[in-house]
């Protein structure tokens, strides 16, 4: 292990490294021996770059990039020791935290392509602040169509980038296929939940996933599912590395639903060929909240092929692997939470002792802070006085 | 550029790249043509293994990372047209979402090198979260001290993580010195704003600034400024890239303040070589509103060291340039306004024509939402039977 000594930023006094300040009252600092020869490595990829061999031809146009993918595989314990190897692929650190960044970003690029000067989406959550960020960032005009239900704390973290919003009343669900057929009229390229292009940067996640595994290949992803649009892209990805040889399997995909809104779990589990619209849905999983999927029957016919499963699950599951997860050190929306969720769900019906699992964290926590009222917080108090005592008490550790 | 089809994913029907579902009602998805031999390239790199020999000997438990760093290095426009190359360092893509994830994981390493059990800091924002995330994931007992005017929704986004928070009354500067003290004495390290390992995790933000550049110094840095222990460490790194000489010359160093709490500029513009207290400070800069930083007198050292300056920042600026970021597709805490805002700042005082220029965007925008009602959001209505005509009339693009 490198020596390395701390020195006094004001008064230059040299300290063994075991304090933080100098007697003087100013802060030490590290000094670092240099080695004769010293490096420096890595530079930070960007999707278009790593996987233009698997991604369909867009405009070179890097500077929109804002940093999307690439983001970290997190090694999870398996607290129930079962030999499971787990990790989280955590798509909370994108550019605007959630998943959505990616497939924002391949629809803007093909826009420019196709000569498209107006971009839009109908979405009241993550993927409305992610093609609001990347169209504006574009120069393209930008609509976002929400439903006239929507809170005022939804609009305005999408509203801060800028672009139009338009509130519509009548059948949600009917506007994503109304958007499609005005948009073509109007000129308007609409990246909806699962237009080609999100399929193909759900994609870049599974070819991370591999990379990062040291080219391995899951045994099972769970992927919290609404539209359906990001676990499709995630299988054609692995697909598409076992089609070009670089892999020799695909993962069994685990879609993985809120049981206050599973049209794709209950389609599955009767064995139907078709997804039927879930009536009164309700969960706090509001960004897997969509009744009637529009690659609901896709993800059924997907599911098929690929020997997977849909779980789904309630309420106080959800919040309990919300808060799990943080006490992991990942604090992550509860669509996300539904995923982690799915193990304990998962063990109940298949075994997976010894398997490599990833589960995908689509979004970030703080993007519905309201839940956090769900997770009492116990705080104490003391004054500076009391300070030492209450420190070395060391009560009141919790999980 | 390479051609791609798109085919349904239902009935297979074959389409000209110009649509994004099938006639039969189906997605569409794309195919592509493997070519002989693919290649998919690069893995996200961490840290520690980057820039080990910069940073002093640590417990090698890469595990415990969350994928802290690496963020990106984002190209902004020069709206001045005065040939500045300006680029903006995005620390908001981390795994809390603020630069402070790189001091928390070397500190938590760094614990747990030296024998602790037990970690803690002073902070009731960014620094607070993160290191109850990397505390609680390393299976520390992780003490989190906070004012006792916190308000509730600053304390949820800590406590779920599931460290012990305790609220002190008395003087809050104090208590960065008085919790050191009490650490020392109760086995529980301190990691907070400046300590040394913070001021090391913040010098790896200029290695990658350095790599991402291409192997360029810029000409300035820009650094909102709290405590002072992120824009030395900054400082650091591009100074030891130059005594190492991997590079020839170091960055002017621009530390950006909120007027309404600006210590440090008060004290460098009035030349003095120590700071006072500022009194009854006030900002929507939250993150960065400390009146009596405690590396105030240690940046003012390197600032002269370095030929920097500082730069204060009114409200309303700092507002402006959270909607000018948020229209480049970067939503960020107002503290990482103040940054962005120093530019404009920076052209009365410096001729930064032609400058390369790096602004470091420090935290989320999603960190302190109250901040969206001081951006009123335009909302238009429409039902699903006029959506083609409103969208047609291609009104109300804001900027």
């Amino acid at each position: 292990m490198k020596s390395s000594r701390l020195i006094c930023t004001a008064c230059g006094k040299e300290y063994s490294d075991e304090c933080f300040r100098c007697e003087c009252g100013e802060p030490l600092e590290v000094v670092i021996e240099m080695k004769r020869t010293v490096k420096i490595r890595s530079q930070r990829p960007g999707i278009l770059e790593s996987f233009s061999d698997f991604l369909p031809g867009l405009e070179d146009k890097n500077f929109l990039s804002l940093g999307e993918g690439f983001t970290p595989l997190t090694r999870l314990d398996d607290k129930d020791s079962s030999g499971m190897e787990l990790y989280a692929k955590n798509e909370s650190i994108n550019p605007t935290w959630s998943f959505k960044d990616r497939g924002s970003y391949l629809a803007v690029l093909d826009a420019i392509r196709r000569g498209y000067n107006h971009i839009g989406t109908v979405s009241t959550g993550n993927m409305a602040a992610s093609v609001a960020a990347y169209g504006k960032r574009a120069g393209l005009k930008t609509t976002i169509l929400v439903s006239d239900s929507i809170p005022d704390e939804k609009v305005s973290p999408i509203s801060i980038y800028g672009s139009r919003i338009i509130k519509v009343t009548g059948d949600y669900g009917q506007l994503y296929y109304d958007s499609l057929e005005a948009g073509k009229n109007s000129g308007i390229y609409f990246a909806n939940s699962d237009v080609p292009m999100r399929v193909e940067g759900s994609k870049t996640i599974a070819f991370e996933i591999f990379i990062q595994l040291g080219e391995r290949v899951p045994d099972f992803v769970i992927v919290p599912t609404s539209s359906g649009g990001n676990v499709r892209g995630i299988e054609k990805g692995f697909r598409e590395l076992r089609d070009s040889k670089l892999s020799v399997s695909i993962p069994r995909m685990i879609v993985a639903q809120a049981a206050g809104c599973s049209p794709i779990d209950l389609a599955f589990s009767s064995r139907a060929s078709t997804i039927t619209r879930f009536h009164n849905p309700k969960t706090i999983a509001h960004s897997i909240e969509n009744p009637f999927p529009p690659s609901g029957n896709a993800v059924l016919r997907m599911l098929k092929r690929n020997g997977g499963a849909t779980v789904a699950i309630d309420e106080s599951s959800i919040l309990k692997a919300q808060k799990s997860l943080a006490n992991n050190g990942l604090f992550v929306q509860p669509a996300s939470a539904v995923a982690y969720a799915a193990i304990s769900k998962l063990r109940e019906e298949i075994d997976v002792r010894k398997a490599l699992v990833v589960v995908v964290l689509t979004g970030s926590g703080l993007k519905y802070p309201a839940i956090l009222k769900e997770h009492p917080s116990f705080i104490e108090s003391t004054s500076l006085e009391f300070l030492e005592e209450i420190l070395k008490g060391n009560q009141n550790f919790i999980d």
